[in-house]
């Protein structure tokens, strides 16, 4: 096979068989292929697509690339759940500890920062001595007694997932729904979760942008759940504003605490529909049921308590959490109303501070960030503080950063 | 800047600034940029385009990462010519030596294989000693002197084209009609040239595959050179079966060769064409009357003078020509007329022996090549030889080999 023959024939929009995909992408696995050529053919799938057959050939790739696990007839209630990411989206480590506070167990691999924003386990790697690679054997051993475990993507499960992030990352083929849904079933298939929840985030701070795009993610989503004999549920949910008022690493854990403490916001909101959602499909409850038993878990004090214990399973030490030292208060200009907060311009913010990588070799600071104080329909008065940004040392650039992202009208 | 967003903006379909651009290709020129990420945005230009104020800013960026020529009041009549690719197209090794011997002045700087075919300097390096980058003031004296020299792209002349090139070569995206611009263009403006003929090949062989598109990139080209004051003339020719009988490195010199010595054939008549308009284009003679003086020009023998001189100038010492010792005739399989010759097919075969390059480290083999024995129209009788092919040692994968590109009816 030809690699030059098969990114033209994706460029020129016509589409590739299971053989043709498996010889690049494993390829660039086996790092046969370079990556200035799959960044090339990612660029193609990108902007002209990949139809359904095609989609289920590279999620099985995918699949194929590593270890598959299986829990069937040793754990129960396995579950799993999924954003396609945002900015300020901490619910993984809300969900995981709420989910397992109620029975179920979640075998969680995660990713690092896609595009702007940081991912789960960068969050989890803002805790000093976190591990976020636990061995197999711990690891399954803490999901069937804690109920709740993660793990970065080993090289084990699905490799090929890894790099390829790693790459779309870096070359502007993230926001690609074909590539999406295969990464995503690929990892939950692989994990072995047989109850799996993908949340849908739409708008400007978020993979994608369109609800259009949503439902069309949605059902690939699912279908390639039905391929693998998994049962899938989707929500899609608006992500125009920062879901949390905390954006970066550390200061996103700080706050993942706070909504177990009981904080009602956005955050506490959106964790609960996830993980009722999951409860319900699960165990059969009806969603009303499955809400009020998820509601009491976290005022009862048992999903924090999960929590804590999970942190402490996996080595990390909370009173170390270290937030930048350096707080420049940012205050309105003017009085008026807060007609909104958009979760891109915020995002961005945040990477100038460091809180995201734009290449490869970036090296994210864990400790920077942003505070919000203020949210959709706030009013405020002139010099009331809009946000905290968090830094480490000076940052002259920051005098001509742009605020505007919190628009007062 | 951040190179995320300016490719997102590509893939999107938006236009980018000349700031943008340049902070793009510049950081790549100057490995500020990593290659994944400038593949990204050349298959995003490939697919989504570039408008007219892109393409010239692309243009004058690639101008300017490097010296620029200008024999103005030094040199007379200093002339180029371009063709956009095909297969078997020698005629620089032709033109060349065919304008000198006409008075005309061409200081050639030239590419090497760009996707399947070999480039006029992997032709010339067939010679053994052809002294592909000699210095400037070498290469100066001898195109005053003799009228007709040539030089691979130093890294002093568009040091950007050279960098753009080879990754377009590797990564699917050839096919762009404002990337196949400004890479022409560009090094015709640096290179000095006042006088320039573009013959833009169409067809299944060729970079442009369709009449419309030839035209498009005609207006493109004639625009740039405007924007430079510069005499563009373009002729657009079919390319859908081989220009010359030989398809390989030191196969095309050699039939070269056999041109100068006055071997009608469409290599003479295209080499006339191009020499012809140039004549007409720098002295202002009819195009009839031009082509009468190129033709008096290979009969006499002054073309072929000139080019024995060329090569001598250049060390190369055509008596050491290698040509693989290795000759397999292929056979017609039945008796009939031959319906087509396809180019790609040729070129396909011929890379399949070793004849250009899949990735920036491959290695061409200048002696293997197809000789063809047939063109269209010919009748053949069954065991008739369709051509030859030239290769080093046993290739055994050649038993399975399509030779179906020349199809007999």
């Amino acid at each position: 096979m030809n690699v030059l023959e098969i990114i033209t024939r994706k460029k020129n929009g016509g589409s590739l068989s299971y053989d043709e995909l498996k010889f690049v992408f494993m390829g660039y696995l086996e790092k046969k292929i370079p990556d200035y050529q799959m960044s090339a053919l990612l660029m193609a799938i990108t902007i002209n697509g990949m139809n359904m057959s095609e989609t289920l050939s590279l999620t099985d790739i995918f699949i194929r690339s590593g270890e598959v696990y299986d829990y069937t007839g040793k754990i129960d209630y396995v579950v799993d759940k999924h954003s396609t990411g945002g900015v300020g989206d901490s619910t993984t480590l809300i969900v995981g500890p709420l989910a397992a506070s109620l029975g179920l167990h979640m075998a969680k691999m995660s990713g690092r920062g896609l595009g702007i924003t940081g991912g789960t386990i960068d969050k989890l790697e803002s805790i000093p001595n976190f591990n976020v690679l636990p061995s197999p054997e711990f690891f399954y051993n803490q999901v069937k007694t804690l109920g709740f475990a993660i793990s970065a993507q080993t090289p084990n499960l699905v490799p090929l997932d890894k790099v390829i992030y790693n790459l779309r990352d870096v070359t502007g083929t993230t926001e690609s729904i074909p590539l999406i849904a295969s990464s995503i079933m690929s990892k939950k298939i692989a994990a072995g979760a047989t109850n799996i929840l993908i949340d849908i985030k739409v708008g400007s701070g978020a993979l994608i942008k369109t609800r259009e795009d949503a439902k069309t993610l949605s059902k690939w989503l699912i279908a390639i759940g039905e391929a693998y004999k998994r049962n899938v549920k989707t929500i899609i949910s608006d992500m125009d504003t920062p879901l949390s008022c905390a954006v970066g690493n550390a200061l996103e854990v700080a706050e993942a605490i706070n909504v177990l403490h009981g904080k009602r916001c956005p955050l506490f909101d959106a964790s609960v529909e996830i993980v009722a959602n999951l409860l319900s499909m699960a165990k059969g409850l009806s969603l009303e049921d499955a809400t009020k038993e998820t509601i009491k878990a976290i005022d009862s004090g048992s999903a924090l308590k999960k929590f804590y214990e999970f942190v402490s399973f996996q080595g990390g030490e909370l009173g170390k959490l270290h937030i930048a030292p350096n707080v420049i208060p940012v205050k309105a200009k003017i009085s008026g109303t807060i007609e909104s907060v958009d979760a891109l311009g915020a995002a961005k913010l945040a990477g100038k501070l460091g809180a995201s990588r734009m290449t490869l070799d970036d090296k994210i600071d864990y400790s920077v960030g942003i505070l919000l104080h203020v949210g959709v329909g706030d009013t405020v008065e002139k010099d009331d503080l809009l946000m905290e940004l968090f830094v480490n040392g000076d940052l002259p650039e920051l005098k001509n950063a742009d605020f505007s992202f919190i628009n007062i009208v």
